[in-house]
């Protein structure tokens, strides 16, 4: 039998007792993801579990060129069985790592194996997935719908035009698969590419941009084109938070000088970037939308590797910046005093700045407009999306927010086998919870705790988003 | 009954019996608080449990902000019964929060309430705990009596006559208040304010303030004022540890600048604060005071608020900054090399550099003096006064320093009955050493033990300040 | 009893069978440390306890300080009576601290002795101990090869002719004993040290150094003597991480400034020291060596007390620097663009960027050359090598990394009684896993897990180091 089993990760009766009873049970509201709309409408069998495994999923590629496999088994020619097999013989070694966890967990529910993979047993496994996958409960439908996922946010460039979603949606699928607004090109200043987005810009949404103002009226053209796709979220991706006042008239200036081409300095990126962030706030606020910044990775820190493989392909880290207190606040501060502050998610990738976050968060706390915490300390993200990473992020909201109130997990990932890790979170969950409770250091209410078990899990980011 | 009892925190039978047999029965010194003097004298009833538990706690605040509660309920116009059911609403869900602890502890050593509050609740504890302020034993120095205190340390002014000190002396009330020289003035450039505060000292000592000697002449005045009073602690709050060497040429030259009402730049402005600290610490080591430094605050960071509520309202939050380690090491250099580095606790918001804090003061220490650990790295503070805050000060102090000498627990209250956080230490404290014991990673030596504990809640603070 | 037992550390069965069976009886790899072949080989009879203990132990040195110990008994003219003396009674007081448990560690394998050192019980300790230090197999070579020692490396500068090395080796000692190749000078670029160096390393390598090329060819010679010697390792010890790009043209003529005898400006000396460093990894890897990376010791903190003491006393604490990720990114990349990046390990002081430390080195790692981990995240150091230290940091490296590839402990110390460093983190390492196994973290598969073990204890460091 697998290690694998109902009380996996969770060492308490009460904690073993809310999941089994309660967490368990719940479906998956997966607001943050990096599905592809297209695949899921298009539904086609997978033809190898290292298609569906190893494809794109640069978590595992890192293990595995830190255990020694050559890059031509990872990203390379060589065939999927080798791929697969060198997946094998790496997770066998990755005790301690999620991957060990994530990739028994997706073998025990998905394709009920229950032995733990090795270099020995790779093959065996390997073809009774491969004939899983052509059943039709493998698709990338079932798979979505097995794992009963009530709702599915994508992430989505601003040009997109959504085509997918809304095939999807007339299609009745029964999981509502929604947009996310990602707009990374607003916050490119390099001109030639600034202006390319500029000029496509205008084409979809038929706006001549000469000015701040046209641009931040095509922006808000596909806002509402997103919005009535069912988009209710966005999402950023700054290496830093940075915030630095800027009059209207400076922005304007600066704007033009883009659009003429120039390059601007590294202080007026900053500046630039700061006060569009600002401009998009409230026009999230507006719509009722969530803005989500992911914050704090530096990426493509391999220049042979990138040069050779590309983006998202395992040469990312956690990156460190200075002053994060007075640029957030700032930032926050902005919108607010713009009345233009939506509601926030904020994910660090830096764990030593938890606390900073979580305690700047509660400064833009409001009861006034009745929601319970607008202002979200998001979950352990990316290398956090760990044992610790949410344990972290678990204790530092519990200590200086109100726990009851937080949205929950999310996959951010790219494939669709990964709502285990809304499994992995919610055992870890009652796991803490639970042992709170055996150690009398909170009573033993089971409404409390069972309100807040199903809040955390499902509750919560059904009314937070309101899809 | 209340999950509030004798073993709560407490999982292993070694601490719970220092808890039971030493720590528990010990009195309180209550080094660092925001007590108000004038309040303990004047010695008034209560009317409301929301005046007592409400009024200027902005840990609660914000706790309700993230809840959902409308500010009119937090720091408007509601009634105190309105502002106390909100309370209750919020703490239901604070599962995971130190202010779920330390209401329900406030809650059973006070006011023998054993259920815990919630929203069906809160009118029978509200109208119990409000018929129980009326009695005798529930004035503020009744409250203080039996919680018993040896030694309050309130915060103040250096300009203040402490007037309500001398007359709880002359009173003879049983608990020694006294006061802590808060120089906040001092380390504030901006010119209208400072020559302001200048113009009040003048007054005060009569002292014609004309060049930097006189200026240090005026404040040493004052600490020796201070000191008659029976002032042993300063303590300072800059955002920062900042330290620039400066002649003393140079620092007169600032002072002047000042004094002519010329704003100073920021590096002027940071020369000039690091000065003055190097030479207020002078002052204090001449009467073998305790010098408290709290970095690390970044304040009123919600504007709209900021103008609607003012200070303190639960607004500020953890700041971060660049070359802690070069500036706080400089800093206690430079006083050390003036001769007058006087004994010092650190503590610092961001336990992210706990490491640095704790190391650093490690330079410092010496037994020249015949003190034990006259550099303390101080308890949790504020964001970091949590069980994990807790956990996290005691360990790394155990691990770069010597545990056995520190300094112990403060409430850092505004209320008078904020004492349980004591408590609340001494069985997290005596939870950690007990459960080293039971695990066998020291020896089960009472001797050793109970002094341990006993110094920690009391003993050390005895003899380190010397009230 | 004492209380160090066989389950000392491990609270679990599963983790005291890894130890019991595994961990203890293997050999021990001290890649690092700073031992003095001179003393090894000459293998001279110590007088007293504290001349092995005391002198040079800085660590203890600080908890003497901190613990109220005049200096006259640390580092003064007081007889080594009285400083063991002084040691007795600071380490009673020393629960939780690291040194608590060496000492234990050491008295219990080496002496015997099965008390715990107390105020009361140091001269029958001292007595007994100084009597041991007389017999044979308490000399140097033999409380090395009583620990079972197979490698020792030591840390040597450039310009050493290593005879002893050479001298043990012709003596066949059993362990070997070898070098490790530390160039501090070349990173020290005040003219006059800088120039007397090249003076020096000129008359050593017989080459003229008149430009940049000069230069490294004779680094190049020096490492070529170094590895003939048996070196396979280097080592450096910046306090930040610093990455600025230089061309050649531009190296050349910083390194004519110097020459010169002219200072550098701060940012020539930044990128000075990155140049060269890029240019000293391309011939570690051509020897196939491993390079180490301590950064952020702040050294020499207390001027009153380096004045009178000097380095290496106790007044070295932790750093803190900006863009940290950014910068050694950017070394680790332009050294594999040079094609010149050798295996590595980092070592940080300051934990709280273990994460951005760990995860930058997974950017980095490849299976193309045929090891596993080529990049490795090193050991908790100075300050980390305590249990929550090492904690910090298997827990980042598995869950960042692959645990099973780690190259595992080594002392950093000057005494020849500290290996018992490795049986305490063999127990944090057994108890660990040990503990993973038993909540059913991980499968009970004893064929995985004995080769983790012994792999991390000794076997990884053997095929990583290839010595």
């Amino acid at each position: 039998m697998s290690f694998i089993n109902n009380s996996f990760m969770i060492t308490n009766e009460c904690g073993l007792q809310l999941y089994n009873n309660i967490a368990k049970k719940l479906p998956i509201i997966d607001y943050h993801c990096h599905l592809d709309a297209k695949e899921i409408y298009e539904n086609k069998h997978f033809q190898h579990i290292s298609h569906l495994w190893l494809a794109g999923d640069h978590y595992k590629w890192r293990a595995m060129r830190a255990n020694g496999i050559p890059e031509n088994k990872i990203t390379g020619n060589a065939s999927s069985d080798e791929k697969f097999q060198a997946w094998a013989e790496t997770v066998e070694s990755c005790f301690g790592n999620p991957l060990y966890h994530w990739t028994h967990l997706e073998l025990t529910k998905y394709f009920s194996v229950t032995e733990t993979l090795n270099s020995k047993n790779w093959q065996s496994i390997m073809n009774r997935c491969n004939d899983l996958l052509q059943r039709d409960d493998f698709t990338p439908r079932a798979l979505i719908e097995r794992s009963d996922v009530e709702v599915i946010c994508t992430t989505d460039n601003p040009l997109d035009d959504l085509r997918y979603h809304k095939l999807l949606q007339a299609d009745n699928f029964k999981t509502k698969v929604l947009p996310t607004f990602r707009p990374d090109d607003v916050f490119d200043t390099e001109p030639t590419r600034f202006n390319l987005f500029i000029n496509k810009l205008e084409e979809i949404t038929q706006i001549k941009i000469k000015n701040l103002s046209d641009f931040h009226q095509a922006l808000a053209s596909r806002i509402a084109y997103f919005h009535d796709v069912g988009c209710r979220i966005s999402d950023h991706g700054p290496v830093e938070i940075q915030y630095q006042p800027l009059s209207a008239e400076q922005n304007n200036l600066l704007f033009q000088k883009i659009l003429s081409n120039t390059a601007l300095s590294d202080e007026e990126s900053r500046s630039w970037n700061s006060a569009i962030l600002v401009a998009l706030a409230a026009m999230y606020k507006k719509h009722n939308w969530a803005m989500q910044l992911h914050f704090g990775a530096i990426r493509n820190n391999n220049t042979v590797k990138y040069q050779s493989i590309g983006i998202n392909s395992g040469f990312d880290s956690i990156a460190d910046q200075t002053h994060l207190a007075a640029n957030l606040n700032g930032l926050l501060d902005a919108m607010l005093q713009n009345n233009g502050l939506p509601k926030t998610i904020l994910y660090n990738l830096n764990a030593s700045y938890n606390d900073v976050v979580a305690t700047t968060i509660a400064n833009f706390q409001s009861g006034d407009e009745g929601i319970k915490s607008p202002m979200q300390f998001g979950s352990g993200w990316w290398f956090n999306d760990t044992r610790q990473g949410m344990l972290n992020q678990l204790t530092t909201l519990s200590e200086q927010g109100v726990l009851a109130n937080f949205v929950g997990m999310l996959t951010d990932s790219r494939s669709f086998v990964s709502y285990t890790r809304h499994d992995y979170f919610r055992r870890i969950l009652c796991n803490l919870i639970g042992d709170w409770v055996e150690k009398g250091e909170v009573p033993n209410d089971q409404d409390i705790l069972q309100t807040m078990i199903t809040n955390i899990c499902v509750g919560n980011a059904r009314r937070y988003f309101g899809f």
